[in-house]
């Protein structure tokens, strides 16, 4: 193989040096024509000749990239990847202490391009449709960020290696376990449709399946071969301190969101007071990953851009929706998904609203919207769709969930999360800090409305959960409408009720545990 | 004196609701003249006398503020930031939990301001002057830090409250007594003089000097009156972990010049390996302040933009100097604040250069480019000076520095700092990552060059100086040529010659210790 690599490319220089040669006689022959010692014919023949002698050297390129697999997507990104980082366009941050992985700089032409960008996503999104801006801190401390849930649940799961002591991340290890023996012809059917079961669901896995199912695959560690640590989880935050004293702990932010959410009773009422707004924030984000991989695809520090839009959840309907209502994106549904073609279709939005396909018109305006800015900041059509989320992949308090997925030489990555996330965040942030984050809408004149109420048997919860309780009062308060009716139904009934969980358990409620009632106010 | 102000009070309203009276009756006549009711001259009457009544309201406004105090510029500062904070210009970071003291928010119309202002400088400087912009994480690894010499001397005296351990800035709290004790009428000259003295030099203060006159004014807690702790040295650099090991110690950038002088060599290589040249950065840095006061003045995370221009040593002439040659900014030479006068004056860059006022054209350029930036942003020219460092205020290794203070209600404020640093940060990253930071020259045709020779005798250097000996090798490294000769000049007479250290101190190095030649290569 090697050798015939070598005869490939000794073939393929050649071709080029003739190529070359043949440009050389044609510069010669054409100064001479311009002294008159040779004619115009002559000058053509060999210019048709040169032509040929590239055509020829460009397929015989083809050929020689198909032998030698240097034309396959990882060869590819390898080319990009050196060229843009010889051109300055991304450097390894602290190159000459030796770098560290997951850091990046941008360079001149980088910069130049990323302040496009910026400047495309603040055109397109704040100025257009009049958006609230803000900048906050990436040092945040350690409150807000409990009450978001990030510093009890922004964790993956990670194992040492016992004798060098060297950190891998649990669940990459499992995946490529798991796609060996899948891949490996000698693995039996029934063991084959096992790893695969288990490969879709890595993501899902608690430390403790985790360790389960690393010593049922004798897994270790990958470069010395050594015993692995059970896993623990390891959260992702970068840790710091605020100010002298040392009590008080700070972290960098995870994402850019929450300074959104903290500033929502200011934000409200500069924006009138009135429902939707929506608040938009730009900038660094922090994640101490394990063990960086993916080059520049999953970094320590990068840019983030969030938006909130913030809507009457009884009516979320969208004033601009006509606009993009024949924007025809790549929608990837549940249904999609799940059928026999796995394969995303272009669909208008407004009949995606209408059949029910995305959830609601804000979510689809959004997503419009979106798809709207990857074109605009030259992504190709044909490799931007948007996947909704499987029911078990959304957070138990979002109403419905699409990725913005681009298709690069990784795959289909998620660039954007597009989700109905509900008051999941404002209550949490209100909850933790006491102050009251409702927006208030003044009618015309006295209506009756339609409420939901749900009063848990705090007691009841507490002997039936004990140290869970809270998380099932939690869960409770975060019920959607529609699944809380459904529980009232499935109790009235005498039969126990599954509720999801904060951290993707599920438990099973008893009749009379909660007490569920639409009540006109 | 507050039944005055009331009296004051109830008079200004008065006045303002005359004043708005006379209005609405100016209105009414209007409309009966249309009608034909009224004539043209009780109209203009009506009119002359609401003027009248208009300009006496704001005379008396005046007379109220300077009664009441509310027109001094605390006030004046007050009632801005009131304005601005109402308008969300600003928000006071997680304020629903109390906020943090130092952290602030950008509100909409902030992000505005600061949205524009960005792109006029990337526009002003980095394109109009072919800048290469880098942009570096804030996560950085200790060793740069090290190099840099932020891990060691980036630091603030800290004092602590015996009983409460309330942390304070010991220079804070010895300049608020030192100002009271000038203040107070029954201070004796002699301890007045003394005072004062102490005062101009608090900035220079190691923890020995600040502990001593700590107690020998008998500063104690300045809320609680309890005893303070000895002055210790406090690192203002927020310090975290990088990866889940534990053992990569990372600190948040504390400003962004770093990140310009690790990426040298690749920059240098864009540039095409030819001098001068100019790199950037805009980007956010993070100081972990012991008690951050001065509102929006002294803050723990902000933006800081900025510009390191790499120039040939002997050679800091400019190309594009005459174009700023006729720029007259105020100009506050040393010469200027040791004089009588005290006050900054307008002159000419290509003056200042030629009458030596400023080292060279290359620092005098990039005076005017900023003079004409703060210009362009709309800071009025009055209000702009540039302040030279008095000889003792510079690094030892800095040949020239002029900081650019815009005055508001602070008092004279530094914004922006211009110094000819010589190579000082290139030799420090230079010496710790053991790479090669050197820019050469390509000749024409081979010339003479003469050579500043520095050849330290070690094992002398070692025995006088045991641990401090790598801190005199170092300083000799980083000597200027004009010093570099006169120390030569002192050593060749026979006399023990002066050198400055890193960290502030002098030392005297005998004949015979260092070899200085200036040789022709």
């Amino acid at each position: 193989m090697a050798s015939n690599h070598a005869e490939l490319e000794t073939q393929l220089r050649e071709k080029e040096q003739a190529s070359a040669r043949q440009g050389d006689e044609v510069r010669a022959l054409k100064a001479k024509f311009k002294e008159g010692l040779v004619t115009k014919g002559e000058v053509d023949a060999a210019v048709e000749l040169l032509k040929n002698l590239k055509i020829e050297a460009a397929q015989f390129q083809k050929e020689y990239e198909a032998a030698t697999g240097s034309g396959t997507r990882e060869a590819f990104r390898q080319n990009v990847l050196n060229a843009l980082e010889r051109r300055l366009f991304f450097i390894p941050s602290f190159k000459i202490y030796g770098s560290v992985a997951g850091l990046y700089d941008y360079g001149p032409p980088g910069c130049g391009i990323k302040a496009n960008v910026t400047q495309a996503w603040r055109q397109h999104f704040v100025l257009e449709e009049g958006m609230l801006e803000v900048e906050c801190p990436a040092v945040t401390p350690a409150a807000v960020l409990k009450a978001s849930g990030h510093v009890d649940r922004f964790v993956d799961y990670m194992v040492s290696d016992k004798a060098t002591g060297e950190c891998h991340r649990a669940d990459h290890l499992l995946e490529a376990e798991l796609e060996r023996v899948i891949a490996d012809a000698k693995t039996e059917a029934g063991s084959r449709r096992e790893a695969q079961d288990l490969l879709a669901r890595v993501g899902e896995l608690g430390a403790e399946a985790l360790g389960e199912a690393l010593v049922k695959y004798d897994i270790r560690s990958p470069d010395t071969g050594n015993e692995l640590s059970a896993p623990f989880a390891f959260n992702l935050m970068f840790k710091t301190q605020i100010g002298p004293r040392g009590d008080a702990t700070g972290y960098l932010r995870p994402e850019t969101a929450q300074g959104i959410f903290v500033n929502f009773r200011d934000l409200l009422y500069y924006a009138g007071s009135k429902l939707p707004f929506a608040a938009a924030q730009i900038g660094s984000s922090y994640r101490n990953e394990i063990s960086p991989r993916s080059g520049l695809l999953r970094v320590r520090e990068f840019t983030q851009a969030e938006i909130e839009h913030f809507v009457n959840p009884s009516d979320k309907r969208h004033p601009k929706f006509a606009r993009v209502a024949e924007v025809s994106p790549l929608l990837y549904s549940r249904d999609l998904q799940l059928g026999e073609e796995k394969a995303a279709k272009r669909l208008a939005l407004g009949e995606a609203v209408a059949r029910g396909v995305i959830a609601n018109e804000t979510l689809a305006y959004f997503i419009g919207r979106t798809a709207l800015f990857c074109e605009r900041i030259g992504l190709d059509p044909e490799r931007v769709r948007f996947r909704q989320h499987l029911q078990h992949e959304m957070a138990h308090y979002a109403e419905d969930c699409w990725d913005c997925e681009v298709e690069c030489s990784y795959g289909w990555i998620e660039c954007a999360g597009l989700a109905d996330r509900s008051a999941y965040d404002l209550n949490a942030h209100a909850a933790a800090a006491k102050v009251d984050l409702t927006a208030y809408e003044t009618f015309p004149e006295p209506r009756d409305v339609e409420e939901l109420r749900i009063v848990p048997d705090k007691k009841k919860l507490g002997q039936l959960f004990r140290k869970d309780a809270a998380a099932v009062m939690q869960a409770l308060e975060g019920l959607c409408e529609p699944t809380a009716l459904a529980l009232r139904d499935a109790l009235a009934r005498g039969e126990e009720g599954a509720l999801k969980l904060g951290d993707g358990r599920s438990v099973a409620l008893p009749p009379g545990s909660v007490d569920i009632e639409k009540l006109t106010v």
